[in-house]
């Protein structure tokens, strides 16, 4: 069904490694990974307003009257849950974050894997005495994201992008990754890029006017396509209140907890990096989420030949996928191998073995080198 | 809500740690791992027979008069999806697993973990062109569920237990943890129990006057309560028959794949394990699935006092957790370590540093010991 997807060994083992460049990051900062519930009861919603205003979200008839949430978002699990934990400004500020399935019920699903209507998600939820507590953990976070960039090669086309922030706080952030298929606008600061930053605003508050850059002040801009990979909020009181998730100060006095929230879609991480590292051949991954660091393509007749032995001796080595197929032909093996786009392609055949070599291809820049058969 | 759970940072260590255990010992019978979605389309369910006949299926309404299934199990998702990798009796056999959250809309949820509305499970299926690969593969897996179960040190009190067959099989199997908080009865045969094996029979099958082991013929059976932690099941043609999932012969006839499934429940095990290992002072977590393998309680006034540093440079090399509460009263943080129920609990303080030593306790057996600091 549209919009809704099941992944296959290979694109799994990509799934399972950004989520852990993301957990690494998290975990970097302190936040506790948790693991919240997908349904949650109807009266949480209706503490919030947001049962009947929250357009995305589907409702679950279940026994007996009742009707279930099927969570797209979970602010309104954290907060309740996070209550019990909190008295004292001892006990902030503190991160939890999960890595979670999150359900949407769009009228139209599109772009595959980037507007879904199950999708991964990474969300982070903050939680603080005061506001410069919240603006120094929401500058960290910022950090983190970053570094999520960099390491799956994307940093050098993402730009944090300025959005509406909602009641609390001028603005929202968003990561937004440029990208010809995906179905944002921003427009991208020339002053900031000339700063060496990467700095946007949304289509929605370039429309409402603000067409500064709220770093540089500079109007210079630049559209660009692009895909919403991350987006980050101050959340402030907006859920601590009406669950009064309070905390007690120094001097005695009950206040309000401050919160903010910072989404990543880690399925929509794989779409993105499958679209933009991708060209006619196929996939092309970065070697930090690849599902494997080698390919080996043995040529042989059968598995009892000289270089099928030596690439299943290789394959236990490395962190490899063998192909197998040795009925295939030895072109729709390779073609296979490009569409798959893991880094490193290998070839070990009765020719290679002449010298104890094995031939090894680099898929991004197409170079094919001879190496001693390790 | 009832039957519906969120998992802070120690359960869900102990949850990753169970599912650890299951992911490698499906691979080592060379299972794919997968991701099916929780999300299915109606027309599935209504090509088995089981939109309107699976009475704990969730059926959500969506934008546009569209219903849609939130899976319980993934039947009518792995079959069709199978079917684009099938063609030969080449491609057969094989298995693909995942381990997911699944849903059932329980009339009343009841034992916490035991049964739930959402719950996390491990489903294998596995795909042959007759029925003796189908039971050289079952018997495989029955091992595989052995090893598990061993791993999780349940074996002793898990018995392999016939039930009903359904149309394709005179039986299916469960495995039963006996537990005086499961809420199956089985009925454990004593004559296999001479011979070395943990066979029992169900309550149904029972009641439907199969009162004989299959194994052993014997007809002295022990009552006993259990909870059921997996079950097998040969499914035959019941799925790929409504999918037309068929192969081609050597003589090129065009046959139906025989399937069969494999259920192991990973957050019922977690609650298994919890009540199974538990006692009056707490949870005792068996080593292999524990939050850590170390609990270090230092017995300082401030994170500057040798006993904490010291603690601090011990957690770094150790898979621990570190009780940097040292505003809480040591009586407190004790009784805390227990109840948490890792392993082995260290302790350091001022006096044990005298000698340069550490006291380790051991949770199961209660012996304290002093040991060299490392």
């Amino acid at each position: 069904m549209a919009g809704v997807y099941s992944f296959l060994p290979l694109g799994l083992r990509v799934l399972r490694k950004i989520e852990g460049i993301i957990r690494e990051e998290m975990n970097a900062i302190d936040a506790h990974e948790i693991l919240l519930s997908a349904l949650s009861p109807k009266d949480v919603w209706e503490k919030t307003g947001r049962w009947e205003g929250f357009d995305a979200l589907f409702k679950i008839p279940a026994h007996g009257e009742n009707e279930y949430g099927l969570n797209p978002t979970h602010e309104e699990i954290i907060t309740p849950l996070v209550k019990h934990f909190v008295q004292s400004h001892k006990d902030l500020p503190f991160g939890c974050y999960q890595i979670q399935t999150k359900f949407r019920n769009e009228a139209r699903a599109k772009s595959g894997l980037l507007r879904g209507r199950e999708f991964g998600m990474k969300d982070l939820y903050s939680f603080h005495p005061d506001e410069s507590c919240l603006q120094k953990y929401y500058e960290m976070v910022q950090e983190a994201y970053w570094k999520i960039f960099e390491r799956l090669e994307l940093s050098e086309k993402t730009y944090l992008t300025y959005a509406s922030g909602g009641t609390f706080s001028q603005y929202s952030h968003e990561f937004q990754v440029v990208l010809p298929q995906g179905e944002d606008t921003i427009s991208v600061s020339e002053e900031a890029e000339k700063q060496g930053k990467r700095i946007a605003i949304n289509k929605e508050i370039f429309e409402e006017g603000k067409t500064k850059c709220p770093l540089t002040g500079g109007t210079n801009f630049r559209e660009e396509r692009a895909s919403e990979a991350g987006n980050i909020f101050k959340l402030g009181t907006r859920f601590s209140d009406p669950f009064d998730l309070k905390y007690t100060n120094e001097k005695g006095e009950r206040h309000c907890v401050l919160m903010g929230c910072y989404g990543m879609g880690t399925t929509r991480l794989l779409g993105i990096a499958a679209e933009f590292f991708g060209n006619k051949d196929g996939l092309s991954w970065p070697k930090s989420i690849a599902p494997a660091d080698i390919h080996i393509v043995p040529i042989a007749k059968s598995k009892d030949e000289e270089p099928f032995k030596k690439a299943l001796a290789l394959a236990k080595k490395k962190d490899c996928i063998l192909d197998d197929r040795l009925d295939l032909s030895v072109g729709a093996r390779l073609a296979d191998a490009d569409l798959i786009g893991i880094p490193t392609r290998i070839i070990i055949s009765p020719k290679t073995l002449e010298k104890n070599q094995m031939e090894v291809k680099d898929r991004r820049s197409g170079k094919v080198e001879m190496q001693p058969l390790q």
